[in-house]
């Protein structure tokens, strides 16, 4: 079997997802550290993984892939019978409302937690000062997405059904870096999200 | 069968790729329009299908979803024999591919795209002016992955593979947009994006 390579920083959330999500397959990997700070993101080599010149990009043998949601989808169907069923298996119906809850995660939530992390986890971490209109702009924003979560974890166990699938596990990467982060008390006020997603990283950690 | 309702409004491109799916799988649908000007999207009811308040939504007899790409995504996988074949049934490799391509329109192509065509095409239409700075700042960043993608155009058929997919259909109707502002400059320099996205649209009209 050919040997998987995820490329990336551990500085990155999308990173982080890939790296999760081959755990909690218990799928056997290889990490090779892209050194950003260097510029090596933007080098000819790794240009040819990913020609956005962005973290991460994922090998296995003549495989290449890039886009972190493409690559824990590939993983989770590759690998079906390992680890964590992170699917929905089933009809197309079931399919389509996990399919609906990653679309969340990808255009409702990413957006404007990712702003956040960077601001408020990653900056402080490269030494860089975090720009405080852009908290401000963005934590009403997170939080209106974090009241449509709120209302969801009330009445379903987790985002796409009773049970963690890549919707949820998609989401971790960032609320783990902004629970250590003054956005926490956007969890704190909704008990629903920070009951399952806590002790989901508790597990994980 | 259930009656299948489209919910959106013609000017909003997400709402266009719905209903481009539904044509392409001719599959037959009500649609059902929102007047976003009179605030219909922020009301009871219709947040009742899309907490997010935002257009499209979809519904098919008790199944509700909203966010575009996961009702094509549904469309595409129950209509399987109806229609153009959006979807590169076989491995979970040529899957992945496009799931990746997939992910490309939704983070690098749609954020710089969706800017230009609100203000470049929509605004005027609303009787707004067009901000010039934020088209000088995206335009530059739409050009950096349209380079991308007139190199992998000049290497493959379409994007995930040698016939229309999903993966394509999900950036005509902002490339649509576009072609009919200054923006198109940015197509007309690249002929492999401009010759493969014309015809198609030329095909759709």
């Amino acid at each position: 079997m050919a040997v998987i390579k995820a490329h990336g920083s551990l500085l990155s959330t999308a990173t982080q997802r890939v790296l999760l999500c081959l755990y909690e397959k218990e799928v056997e990997f290889q990490f090779v550290p892209v050194n950003m700070g260097a510029g090596e993101h933007k080098s000819e080599n790794y240009l040819s993984l990913n020609p956005f010149g962005q973290v991460p990009a994922f090998e296995e043998g003549n495989l290449k892939l890039f886009e972190s949601r493409a690559i824990t989808e590939y993983i989770a169907h590759e690998y079906t019978d390992k680890g964590t069923q992170l699917l929905l298996p089933g009809s197309n119906k079931s399919m389509a409302v996990l399919s609906l809850w990653k679309e969340v995660e990808a255009h409702q939530f990413d957006p404007a937690s990712s702003k956040l992390a960077w601001e408020l986890f990653i900056k402080p971490i490269l030494g860089m000062a975090t720009d405080s209109a852009v908290v401000e702009e963005y934590e009403p924003k997170l939080a209106k997405v974090l009241d449509v979560y709120e209302t969801r974890l009330s009445q379903s166990k987790y985002l796409a059904c009773d049970y963690f699938t890549l919707a949820d596990l998609h989401h971790l990467p960032n609320i783990q870096c902004l629970l250590g982060t003054p956005a926490k008390r956007l969890f704190d006020s909704r008990p629903h999200i920070l009951g399952r997603y806590l002790t989901l990283l508790a597990v994980n950690e």
